[in-house]
Parts: C-alpha cells; sequence; structure tokens
C-alpha cells in the first residue's frame, strides 16, 4: 500500500524544518532577462518556445528553493493558457520537482459531477496507466472546489485512499470577493466557509484517508488573508493539513498564519510571487547579483520568518 | 464589434426550431464497435489513438445531429484524463463543431482567484493568439464555478464583453449531493443556489452583455432534477439563458424543463449520454441498422419532446 499522503507531507517538513509551500506561477513578462533574452527562448507567441522558457525558469527555481521548501504548489491555469504545449510542460515540470522528492499539488480546482470527476480525477491526481506516455507524472494532490457536495469529491478521496494522494478542498479562499458567496450564513450566523469545512472534517476521516499522524490526506485550502477564520477553521478541521495562501504578496503575514498550527504541525503555507519573482524585488536584488540568489533567500526569508512566529 | 453571445444563441435557436444541446462526453468503451475495432482506433491504452477514435466519433455524432441541435456542450474532464493529446482533440473538436456552424459550450467548470481567472479566460474562452497556432479554437462559451464570487468570475466577463462569448454559471447542479453545499440556507429560508443565482443575476447585467434579445452572455447551469428550484431561479435570472443538464439518463423530463422557458424561449436543454450513446439503447438499436441513425433519432426525439412541452 503506498505511504499515506500526510504522512509524507509532515515527514518532508520536518525534515527541512519548513512549512513553506512555494507556488509556481509563471508569466512569461515577469522571467529574469537572462531567459527572456535567450535567443531560443525569447519567442513568448509561440506556445512551445513560452513553455520551453517557463520549464528552465522553473526548473531553476526548484533547484534553489528545495532545500528550503517542503512542497510545490503548480497552477495548472498558466499552462492551460498554453493549451496542448503547456499542459504538456505541466506534467513536466510536476515530475521534475518530483525527481527533487519534492511533494507536488497540482492546483487545478476541478470539481463537478461524479462521473466527470472521475475523468478529473484520472487526469490530475491517479498515476497515468497509458502504455504511450513516457514522460510527465501525476501530482501528489490536486486542490478541488467543493460546490457539487460529496459526490463531486468522491472520486478524489478514492484514488487519495487507493494511491497515497492528497486533496485540499477549497473552503476559504484568499481572495477579497470570497466575502460575496462564502459569507453567505445560516439562522445561527454560521457562514458558508463554516459548513463547507465541516463537510471537508467529515470527508477527512473516510476510509483510508487518516495516516499514522493523525493526519487526513483530505486538507483544506484557507487563505492567510482571514485569519480570524483560519483560528475558526483549524479547530473544525482537526485531521486536516491547511494548505494557507495569501503570505507575501496579498498581505497575509507570518502571524496571521500561525493560527493556522497546532504544537508546529498541521499547515502549509504558501506563496508563489513573493519567492519566484524576488528577483524583481529591490529588497533582494540590490543585494545580490545573481537572479537565483534572489529566489533562494527569499525562500530562506519566508521559512525562518514563518519558523519564528512558530516557535514564539 | 463581435456579435452578442446570447443573440446568437438564441437566433440560432430559432433557426433550428430546437432548444437542445447535445453533450459531447467520450468513453471509450461505450464507443461504436465499428470505432472499437477500427485497427487504426482499437487502442484505448494509447491517448493518441483514443483521442483519435474519439474525435472520429464526434466528428460523425456532429454530422447528423447539427440539423437538430442549437448548440453543442464539450466536457473538458474527458478529454483531460488522455493528457496532452486529449486537449489538442478537444480543441480541435471545438473547431470540428464551429466549423459546422454550432455554437460551442465549453464545459470546463473553472474558477479561481482573479489571476489565475484571466489566465483560465485566455485558455479557455478567448481567440488564440499565439502565432504557431495553426489548428484549434475557443468555445464559444464555458461553464464557470461561482465560489470565489465577482473577482473570480470577471476575468470571464471581460471576454465575454470583448470577444461576444458566453459565460454559464454553475447554480444549481444536477447531481444529488449538491444538496450538501447547494441547500445552505439563511435566516429567511433563502438557499445558497438562490444567492448565488441573484449575484448571477447582477453579474449579468454588466456593461456590453445584454444583447438586443434582451438576454445576457452571462447565463446559468440549473438542473432539470430540481424541478422547483428551476422554476424559482427562471424569475430570479430574467436575463439569463439557463443551461439545463439532467434531461434524459438524469431523470429530468420535458415537463421538468418547461419551467426554464418564458415564451418558448430563454433555456437550452443539454443532454449527452442519451444522445450520443442512444445506439446501446433497445429503443432505438431495435429500430436501425446503423449506429449514426440512433444518435440521429435520438436527438430528433428530444427535440420534439421538448417542442412539445413548450407548446403545451
Amino acid at each position: 500500500l503506498a505511504e499515506n499522503f500526510a504522512d509524507r507531507l509532515l515527514a518532508e517538513m520536518r525534515e527541512k524544518k519548513s512549512v513553506v509551500c512555494v507556488g509556481l506561477d509563471v508569466v512569461y513578462d515577469k522571467l529574469p532577462e537572462a531567459i527572456r533574452t535567450d535567443p531560443d527562448l525569447n519567442d513568448p507567441a509561440d506556445t512551445q518556445v513560452a513553455m520551453d522558457a517557463a520549464l528552465e525558469f522553473c526548473s531553476r527555481v526548484l533547484k534553489v528553493v528545495a532545500p528550503h521548501v517542503a512542497a510545490v504548489k503548480i497552477n495548472s491555469a498558466f499552462f492551460e493558457n498554453h493549451y496542448w504545449d503547456g499542459v504538456e510542460a505541466y506534467y513536466s515540470l510536476v515530475q521534475d520537482a518530483q525527481s527533487r522528492k519534492l511533494p507536488v499539488i497540482g492546483d487545478v480546482k476541478r470539481g463537478d459531477v461524479e462521473t466527470s470527476a472521475a475523468a478529473y480525477a484520472a487526469a490530475h491526481l491517479a498515476d497515468p496507466t497509458f502504455e504511450n506516455l513516457q514522460e510527465g507524472a501525476a501530482p501528489d494532490a490536486v486542490t478541488v472546489n467543493p460546490y457539487f457536495g460529496a459526490d463531486g469529491v468522491r472520486p478524489f478521496l478514492d484514488v487519495a485512499a487507493k494511491q497515497g494522494k492528497g486533496v485540499f478542498i477549497l473552503v476559504r479562499t484568499s481572495n477579497e470577493s470570497a466575502r460575496e458567496i462564502q459569507d453567505f450564513a445560516d439562522a445561527s450566523g454560521k457562514p458558508l466557509w463554516r459548513h463547507v469545512g465541516e463537510r471537508a472534517a467529515s470527508w477527512a476521516q473516510g476510509a483510508g484517508l487518516v495516516g499514522k499522524s493523525g493526519y487526513s490526506s483530505v486538507g483544506a485550502v484557507v487563505g492567510a488573508t482571514y485569519a480570524d477564520d483560519l483560528r475558526v477553521l483549524r479547530s473544525v478541521m482537526p485531521k486536516s493539513i491547511l494548505l494557507v495562501p495569501g503570505y507575501g504578496s496579498q498581505g497575509g503575514t507570518a502571524a496571521d498564519c500561525a493560527a493556522a498550527f497546532v504544537d508546529g504541525k498541521g499547515a502549509l503555507v504558501s506563496a508563489s510571487r513573493s519567492i519566484v519573482y524576488a528577483f524583481n524585488d529591490p529588497a533582494y536584488n540590490t543585494r545580490f547579483d545573481s537572479w537565483e540568489k534572489c529566489v533562494e533567500q527569499a525562500a530562506i526569508d519566508m521559512k525562518n520568518d514563518l519558523n519564528k512566529a512558530l516557535g514564539a
């Protein structure tokens, strides 16, 4: 039987002494000049060239951050907008990260009725079974939208239980207008995000999902931008690892994120732009000549910032 | 300026005298024997061969149903599970349907925070801009998950307004466990699905979205399996074209679907398996030798069944 995803992820956090998840959101115009001006990579209007540039960039980012982060989150949107070449690059990048022993979260935010959800689970979470696929690998976990309820989530949980994979349910998203839908509240004042959290907590206790660590392979996405809600959800979902976006560029602080942890465990804090584009930030590019050094230092700073807040 | 999507879709329904949308959900094992045993197409373990078979099947389905349906819905999940070859086939199929003058709804159910949603809108709704793309086209409309609220929906609305495209917000999905999330109700008894319907109705009135017909390019997905809710949502979203799944295999009847219409207009009823796999149904395969004839007759029967219910 495959090792439980939550156990694997917690072991990685322990070994790296890091609760950081680096998010790879690739936008060509933001890539380092050295890559954008490479004669082989300087044509963003060609899907293949743009993705070659993205892979070159991400591979070099992974190399420098690998010792300092516990996981990688890859946002599928920034590959899908390069059509099938983008999708091929996405799976290739998953494989690259896994070859560096980094657990990969496919940030695909899929959700559908059961039959279609099963097809999405096969595409994005299960190990590939096609005989002609020589390259590309499936992520270790995916993000899933809860709007369809249990039957839309079940196919993902089935793969998670059978193949040692993970699922992160979108519970409280980090964006401003999350309130418009997720704050909709019942007669007792309970908001939708809490109702979804309670459902996710119940899904997390399904057969084959809770590991030796006591944590489940079913986690939840909860934005650092709603720190009070994060505190509530931590107690609503005691067995779930919380994936916390919103640190850095979106305004969440290490102190905000600390509410996601119990005894320094049980959450993973994700940042994308503030790490991978640190070379565009004067706080780094005035100190280091190499763009990789900026990225590495940003990852180290985030790790230390969070560890300090958790130690306190 | 591109013609408004709602106006285009309503014109197509008027011309075809049909409110039917055929859904293409491709599962290799269900394909006609003639395709599965074709020496060039009989290897479902190869992504390329499986997708060649899917395209051959879908193309022949489109040819026979085109005179009888007003639109085509293509479910991305059944292509994504064939990785990048599947995604290439998906865009190729979109182009095939459009070459037959059929409006295409990309059933992708995406939803994310604004930056990522913009990348998804570029991938799945906007016309491609990459110079190397010689084939493949973007759908005329997409389905969008509302969980992130307005800022996650806005990038899709922007493309819709600028390029004459459409958006269908998931409001009341057709599956059983939709109740688990969407029936969550406020102090006045108003359920989430109605709250989302109200938000969608407001999004539908955005700049550049309402056409000469009075209908908006922002429609909504409302399952025929919840006929009472369909009636409520029809009045909550007066300017929205309702995309109604759940007819046929999922149990919705023509009488259920009739609640989605006002004066015979304003909705599109979608069916997938009951049409495209009609050749596996004794009601058809005992009457016709050719699988295409079964599919064609199922489309005609659905069209007539709905027209009769709407005329009544």
